[in-house]
């Protein structure tokens, strides 16, 4: 089935207690359409970047399958760029700079061909920018969407009227408190049921995810991982992850919403191991196949053989 | 088979968001007997407290077929009281006194009749009392131990050698951090390790828990529950569960490592449901094993049924 990404791209400069990179590629929608493209191709990517975005960067993207004729390029001016640095436990970064740049401007214009994508993956931008892109779109099947605190923070009535046009919510587990306004994660997740998405996805870093409908509760774990290199990007490898699965399937049951919670949790687990994409420009899909079915015995406690 | 417990029996004074007690049923010996002897009975429980300690306490523990044969009570003293105070979130806690009295002096006796005990728990005390204690056996089959950051700070010597004596060490994330001197889990469970334990789980709160061996993995998820009352004894609820069900079972398999972890979970979850040990008064064994096979439901991604 067609899926449809929008999002941010960027170059990100970062630093962990391991290395650090300079200008490595980055953004919501580069993560994403990456990642999906391991399960459905081509993935449509909407976004945009300035003169300075490398060469080397679109023939990637190309090189994966991901259509970039929804890419806005702006000669003249500069890509997005973000700046960061981890702690020494990994959990916590201080952002070191943001410039907007041609992302301060960015309107995002579906093209014709993509308006009638079965799958959406609105990556995290300003939920008036999100609600556009569903306003453009012919009644695509799923919408799913990510969003962060600083938007509940700034854009809380705007985010309210785009959580209305969301299926699925992913979500990390404090702005889940924070937009619920609740600290218990079993009523937050409630109460943003109420607000629109049909299912919620909450992410935990290193503590796996948790999936919500308005019956059921899922728990996956974080795949156990000695070397973190850099976390940067693992949130949005795992809506990469889980929308690619959805697409490929196409397939709604919540069982199949709970694989592709654990293929999400997959692809993020291979993003943190190296910087960047890194990563995505060697993996295979076998090691993907491998990797899930690990997951399996990381959970079993039910079989005598633990096969 | 026979199971000794060794801990702390206290009267906590608590405070959370939605109530607070005063000098109630508390201590890891308390907690662990209470607990184990849903599967294992009698329970020996070794321990002491004070004159003060109430009667009806004592009634509670004979109910449950706790042996207190082990119990010492010094009639001229006061028993351990502890108060504190949880934050809104209930992840956080201020300890607003600590009252050792006859904690301060505590002496584990254990009685000719335990001293042959197969199984053996030992509560969060002393590495030097814990180290005692096992002294005074002969050749447990297993020997569980808890610790805590006060002890990995101030007894960190003492600690590494009961270490060598403990065939599994349950212990919170932060405080497997702070012992192996490490921040990601997967490493510091390595070091630990090779300080002694076989078997190594994290207790990690509202995230569940993770059981490490040399060469395997295990996550746990934590029961979702929409209203947490009072999160004191959770761990040590844990650990009764987990060894409850192994003393129960007299099996050492993986596999059944597993499933005792998940009954560790499953009680710990209704510990929480209520202050102290209140929930205890009344849940059944029928409540328990409906509660484990839901369990199976939280983290299954596999079957089509999700039976």
């Amino acid at each position: 089935m067609s899926l449809l990404v929008v999002g941010s791209l960027a170059l990100d400069t970062v630093e962990t207690p391991f290395g650090s990179v300079q200008d490595a590629l980055g953004g919501s929608a580069m993560y994403i359409s990456t990642v999906a493209s391991y399960f459905v191709t081509p993935v449509r990517m909407v976004g945009v970047v300035g003169g300075d975005f490398p060469k080397s960067a679109i023939e990637f993207l190309e090189s994966r399958h991901v259509d970039t004729e929804g890419l806005q390029i702006i000669e003249k001016e500069k890509t997005f760029r973000w700046g960061g640095r981890y702690h020494y436990d990994l959990n916590a970064r201080d952002t070191l700079f943001t410039e907007l740049n041609v992302f301060e401007k960015f309107n995002p214009v579906i093209p014709e061909s993509y308006k009638s994508s079965t799958y959406v993956c609105l990556g995290n931008i300003d939920p008036v920018l999100q609600r556009r892109v569903v306003e453009q779109l012919h009644k695509p099947r799923l919408v799913v969407g990510d969003t962060m605190n600083f938007w509940i923070d700034r854009r809380y009535e705007e985010l309210k009227k785009t959580l209305e046009r969301m299926d699925i919510l992913i979500i990390n587990d404090s702005e889940a408190r924070l937009l619920a306004q609740e600290p218990n994660l079993i009523r937050a997740s409630r109460k943003i049921l109420k607000m629109g998405p049909k299912v919620i996805i909450i992410k935990k870093g290193e503590h796996g995810a948790l999936l919500f409908t308005e019956k059921t509760f899922f728990s996956a774990p974080a795949f156990p991982l000695e070397n973190i290199y850099d976390p940067t990007g693992a949130g949005d490898t795992f809506a990469g992850g889980f929308i690619g699965w959805i697409a490929r399937t196409d397939d709604l049951s919540e069982e199949n919403l709970r694989r592709a919670v654990i293929y999400g949790s997959t692809l993020a687990s291979f993003c943190v191991e190296r910087f960047s994409l890194e990563r995505f420009k060697e993996l295979s899909y076998l090691e993907i196949q491998d990797r899930f079915h690990e997951f399996r015995r990381l959970t079993n406690f039910d079989d005598l053989t633990l096969s």
